[in-house]
Protein backbone atom coordinates (compact mmCIF):
# COMPACT_ATOMS: atom_id res chain seq x y z
CA UNK A 1 0.00 0.00 0.00
CA UNK A 2 1.30 3.16 -0.80
CA UNK A 3 -0.89 6.42 0.18
CA UNK A 4 1.34 8.71 -1.81
CA UNK A 5 0.13 11.99 -2.70
CA UNK A 6 1.52 14.03 -5.43
CA UNK A 7 3.78 17.23 -4.24
CA UNK A 8 1.22 20.18 -4.91
CA UNK A 9 1.70 21.69 -8.64
CA UNK A 10 4.31 24.97 -7.96
CA UNK A 11 5.02 27.01 -10.57
CA UNK A 12 8.89 26.40 -11.26
CA UNK A 13 10.94 29.09 -12.70
CA UNK A 14 12.35 27.96 -16.03
CA UNK A 15 15.41 27.27 -14.62
CA UNK A 16 13.86 24.73 -11.98
CA UNK A 17 12.24 23.04 -14.62
CA UNK A 18 15.59 22.40 -16.73
CA UNK A 19 17.23 21.19 -13.42
CA UNK A 20 14.74 18.75 -12.82
CA UNK A 21 14.42 17.38 -16.49
CA UNK A 22 18.41 17.30 -16.56
CA UNK A 23 18.15 14.95 -12.85
CA UNK A 24 15.57 12.73 -14.72
CA UNK A 25 17.39 12.34 -17.62
CA UNK A 26 20.96 11.57 -15.60
CA UNK A 27 18.72 9.08 -13.86
CA UNK A 28 17.87 6.87 -16.75
CA UNK A 29 21.38 7.82 -19.25
CA UNK A 30 23.72 7.73 -16.51
CA UNK A 31 22.70 5.82 -13.66
CA UNK A 32 20.60 2.68 -15.26
CA UNK A 33 22.26 2.71 -18.49
CA UNK A 34 25.75 2.69 -15.82
CA UNK A 35 27.42 4.47 -18.75
CA UNK A 36 30.45 5.96 -17.78
CA UNK A 37 30.30 7.89 -20.94
CA UNK A 38 26.81 9.85 -20.72
CA UNK A 39 28.68 11.35 -17.14
CA UNK A 40 30.41 14.46 -18.88
CA UNK A 41 26.46 15.26 -20.33
CA UNK A 42 25.65 15.60 -16.85
CA UNK A 43 28.28 16.64 -14.20
CA UNK A 44 31.01 18.98 -14.31
CA UNK A 45 34.49 17.69 -14.15
CA UNK A 46 35.35 18.92 -11.14
CA UNK A 47 31.76 18.26 -9.28
CA UNK A 48 32.41 18.24 -5.27
CA UNK A 49 31.03 14.66 -4.36
CA UNK A 50 30.22 14.12 -0.69
CA UNK A 51 29.06 10.73 -1.01
CA UNK A 52 31.76 8.83 0.89
CA UNK A 53 32.44 5.83 -1.38
CA UNK A 54 34.01 7.53 -4.22
CA UNK A 55 36.66 10.37 -4.80
CA UNK A 56 36.30 14.11 -6.06
CA UNK A 57 35.53 15.09 -10.00
CA UNK A 58 33.94 12.33 -12.45
CA UNK A 59 36.83 9.83 -12.78
CA UNK A 60 36.36 8.04 -9.85
CA UNK A 61 32.45 7.81 -10.76
CA UNK A 62 32.91 6.95 -14.36
CA UNK A 63 35.09 4.11 -12.33
CA UNK A 64 32.04 3.17 -10.02
CA UNK A 65 30.06 2.63 -13.03
CA UNK A 66 32.36 0.27 -14.79
CA UNK A 67 32.42 -2.08 -11.90
CA UNK A 68 28.76 -1.79 -10.91
CA UNK A 69 28.25 -2.61 -15.06
CA UNK A 70 29.72 -5.93 -14.14
CA UNK A 71 28.11 -7.26 -11.35
CA UNK A 72 24.63 -5.43 -11.99
CA UNK A 73 24.38 -4.32 -15.23
CA UNK A 74 20.33 -3.80 -15.39
CA UNK A 75 19.44 -1.76 -12.30
CA UNK A 76 16.34 0.33 -12.43
CA UNK A 77 16.62 3.54 -10.47
CA UNK A 78 12.56 4.30 -9.79
CA UNK A 79 12.34 7.68 -9.00
CA UNK A 80 9.02 7.92 -6.26
CA UNK A 81 9.58 11.99 -6.11
CA UNK A 82 11.19 14.64 -7.22
CA UNK A 83 11.65 18.27 -6.29
CA UNK A 84 13.18 21.13 -6.97
CA UNK A 85 14.22 24.43 -5.04
CA UNK A 86 16.43 27.17 -6.36
CA UNK A 87 19.69 25.86 -7.81
CA UNK A 88 19.08 22.24 -6.14
CA UNK A 89 17.37 19.38 -6.83
CA UNK A 90 16.03 16.60 -4.00
CA UNK A 91 15.17 12.73 -5.71
CA UNK A 92 13.82 9.77 -3.56
CA UNK A 93 14.14 6.51 -5.38
CA UNK A 94 14.33 2.86 -5.27
CA UNK A 95 17.54 1.19 -6.77
CA UNK A 96 16.57 -2.47 -7.39
CA UNK A 97 20.31 -3.84 -8.91
CA UNK A 98 17.92 -6.74 -10.65
CA UNK A 99 14.41 -7.66 -11.01
CA UNK A 100 13.42 -8.88 -7.74
CA UNK A 101 15.69 -7.57 -6.02
CA UNK A 102 14.74 -5.53 -2.68
CA UNK A 103 17.15 -2.85 -2.90
CA UNK A 104 17.75 0.81 -1.84
CA UNK A 105 16.07 3.58 -0.34
CA UNK A 106 17.74 6.16 -2.30
CA UNK A 107 17.60 10.65 -1.27
CA UNK A 108 20.01 12.35 -3.33
CA UNK A 109 20.53 16.44 -3.09
CA UNK A 110 21.99 17.81 -6.56
CA UNK A 111 23.43 21.24 -6.68
CA UNK A 112 23.23 22.74 -10.53
CA UNK A 113 25.05 25.90 -12.14
CA UNK A 114 24.46 26.40 -16.05
CA UNK A 115 22.08 23.18 -16.24
CA UNK A 116 24.68 20.65 -15.02
CA UNK A 117 25.59 18.45 -11.56
CA UNK A 118 28.32 20.54 -9.09
CA UNK A 119 27.96 19.37 -6.40
CA UNK A 120 26.25 15.89 -5.00
CA UNK A 121 25.30 14.49 -1.36
CA UNK A 122 23.12 11.34 -1.02
CA UNK A 123 22.21 8.87 1.86
CA UNK A 124 20.98 5.45 1.63
CA UNK A 125 19.76 2.18 2.88
CA UNK A 126 19.00 -1.55 2.59
CA UNK A 127 14.76 -1.40 1.93
CA UNK A 128 14.07 -4.13 5.24
CA UNK A 129 12.59 -7.35 4.41
CA UNK A 130 10.52 -7.12 7.46
CA UNK A 131 8.75 -4.11 9.55
CA UNK A 132 6.26 -3.29 12.46
CA UNK A 133 4.97 -0.37 9.71
CA UNK A 134 2.31 -1.94 7.48
CA UNK A 135 3.12 0.45 4.60
CA UNK A 136 6.55 0.98 2.59
CA UNK A 137 9.04 2.99 2.63
CA UNK A 138 8.31 5.12 -0.40
CA UNK B 1 36.52 20.36 4.66
CA UNK B 2 33.08 21.28 3.77
CA UNK B 3 33.26 23.37 0.16
CA UNK B 4 29.10 23.51 0.47
CA UNK B 5 27.71 26.78 -0.83
CA UNK B 6 24.64 27.79 0.55
CA UNK B 7 21.38 27.32 -1.78
CA UNK B 8 20.31 30.01 -3.99
CA UNK B 9 17.80 32.25 -2.77
CA UNK B 10 14.60 31.43 -4.18
CA UNK B 11 11.52 33.72 -3.45
CA UNK B 12 9.52 30.94 -1.19
CA UNK B 13 5.93 31.86 -0.66
CA UNK B 14 4.76 32.35 2.14
CA UNK B 15 3.57 28.97 3.11
CA UNK B 16 6.55 27.28 1.88
CA UNK B 17 8.52 29.84 4.54
CA UNK B 18 5.86 28.80 7.05
CA UNK B 19 6.53 25.18 6.19
CA UNK B 20 10.09 25.36 6.62
CA UNK B 21 9.81 26.94 9.63
CA UNK B 22 7.67 24.92 11.34
CA UNK B 23 10.29 21.57 10.69
CA UNK B 24 13.03 23.91 12.02
CA UNK B 25 11.45 24.61 14.99
CA UNK B 26 9.89 21.03 15.19
CA UNK B 27 13.45 19.40 14.75
CA UNK B 28 14.79 21.48 17.68
CA UNK B 29 11.60 21.16 20.30
CA UNK B 30 10.58 17.65 19.46
CA UNK B 31 13.40 15.49 17.76
CA UNK B 32 16.48 17.22 19.79
CA UNK B 33 14.06 17.20 22.67
CA UNK B 34 12.99 14.07 22.42
CA UNK B 35 9.85 15.36 23.66
CA UNK B 36 6.62 13.38 22.78
CA UNK B 37 4.61 15.87 24.32
CA UNK B 38 5.22 18.33 21.31
CA UNK B 39 4.00 15.79 18.90
CA UNK B 40 0.86 16.96 18.62
CA UNK B 41 1.98 20.84 17.94
CA UNK B 42 3.86 19.60 14.52
CA UNK B 43 2.29 16.48 13.50
CA UNK B 44 -1.76 15.25 12.60
CA UNK B 45 -2.25 12.11 14.20
CA UNK B 46 -3.19 9.99 11.66
CA UNK B 47 -0.20 11.19 9.57
CA UNK B 48 1.10 8.55 7.40
CA UNK B 49 4.97 7.36 8.36
CA UNK B 50 7.01 5.65 5.71
CA UNK B 51 9.92 5.29 8.54
CA UNK B 52 9.77 1.46 8.10
CA UNK B 53 11.25 1.05 12.43
CA UNK B 54 7.81 2.65 13.59
CA UNK B 55 4.15 2.06 13.28
CA UNK B 56 1.27 4.42 12.19
CA UNK B 57 0.23 7.68 13.26
CA UNK B 58 1.51 9.60 16.36
CA UNK B 59 1.05 6.87 19.63
CA UNK B 60 4.04 4.90 18.09
CA UNK B 61 6.11 7.80 17.63
CA UNK B 62 5.74 9.30 21.39
CA UNK B 63 6.75 6.03 22.20
CA UNK B 64 9.79 5.89 19.94
CA UNK B 65 10.79 9.31 21.33
CA UNK B 66 10.23 8.35 25.45
CA UNK B 67 12.62 5.38 24.97
CA UNK B 68 15.09 7.29 22.78
CA UNK B 69 15.36 9.59 26.18
CA UNK B 70 16.55 6.50 27.89
CA UNK B 71 19.47 5.53 25.96
CA UNK B 72 20.53 9.54 24.64
CA UNK B 73 18.64 11.87 26.46
CA UNK B 74 20.88 14.71 24.34
CA UNK B 75 21.04 14.11 20.49
CA UNK B 76 21.53 16.74 18.12
CA UNK B 77 19.57 17.73 15.29
CA UNK B 78 22.36 19.32 13.29
CA UNK B 79 20.40 20.85 10.30
CA UNK B 80 22.43 20.96 7.27
CA UNK B 81 20.51 22.24 4.79
CA UNK B 82 17.16 22.73 4.49
CA UNK B 83 14.29 22.91 1.41
CA UNK B 84 10.88 23.72 0.37
CA UNK B 85 8.94 22.82 -2.95
CA UNK B 86 5.11 23.64 -2.47
CA UNK B 87 3.99 21.91 0.04
CA UNK B 88 6.87 19.57 0.93
CA UNK B 89 9.91 20.63 3.38
CA UNK B 90 13.33 18.56 2.58
CA UNK B 91 15.82 18.73 5.30
CA UNK B 92 19.43 17.45 5.67
CA UNK B 93 20.97 16.63 8.83
CA UNK B 94 23.90 14.64 10.45
CA UNK B 95 22.34 13.12 13.44
CA UNK B 96 24.75 12.92 16.89
CA UNK B 97 23.23 10.83 19.77
CA UNK B 98 25.70 12.21 22.17
CA UNK B 99 28.59 14.04 22.28
CA UNK B 100 31.66 12.97 19.98
CA UNK B 101 29.17 10.08 18.08
CA UNK B 102 29.71 10.06 14.70
CA UNK B 103 26.31 9.58 14.42
CA UNK B 104 24.27 9.45 11.38
CA UNK B 105 23.72 11.24 8.15
CA UNK B 106 19.68 11.77 7.44
CA UNK B 107 17.47 12.80 5.24
CA UNK B 108 13.49 13.76 5.56
CA UNK B 109 11.15 14.79 3.09
CA UNK B 110 7.95 15.93 5.05
CA UNK B 111 4.60 16.77 3.33
CA UNK B 112 2.31 19.64 4.78
CA UNK B 113 -1.58 20.97 5.21
CA UNK B 114 -2.32 23.52 6.84
CA UNK B 115 1.51 24.25 8.40
CA UNK B 116 1.28 20.57 10.34
CA UNK B 117 3.14 17.08 9.06
CA UNK B 118 1.15 14.99 7.32
CA UNK B 119 3.50 12.47 5.88
CA UNK B 120 6.77 11.71 6.26
CA UNK B 121 9.58 9.77 4.25
CA UNK B 122 13.20 9.66 5.66
CA UNK B 123 16.51 7.83 4.64
CA UNK B 124 19.53 7.50 7.26
CA UNK B 125 22.73 5.87 7.46
CA UNK B 126 25.77 5.54 9.05
CA UNK B 127 28.31 7.84 8.74
CA UNK B 128 31.32 6.34 8.04
CA UNK B 129 34.74 6.77 10.02
CA UNK B 130 36.75 5.84 6.79
CA UNK B 131 36.35 6.81 3.46
CA UNK B 132 38.85 6.95 -0.01
CA UNK B 133 36.78 10.53 0.07
CA UNK B 134 39.10 13.50 0.97
CA UNK B 135 36.10 15.77 2.28
CA UNK B 136 32.83 14.93 4.30
CA UNK B 137 29.17 13.44 3.63
CA UNK B 138 27.44 17.19 4.36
Amino acid sequence: MNQTTEPDTRAYTAQEQANIDHIRTMIRELLDALDPDAVDRFIVPDYIQHNQMVGQGTEPLKQFLREAKVHSPEPCHDIKRIFADGNHVIAHYHLRRWPGDTGYAIMDIFRLENTMVVEHWDVMMEVPTESPNPIGPF
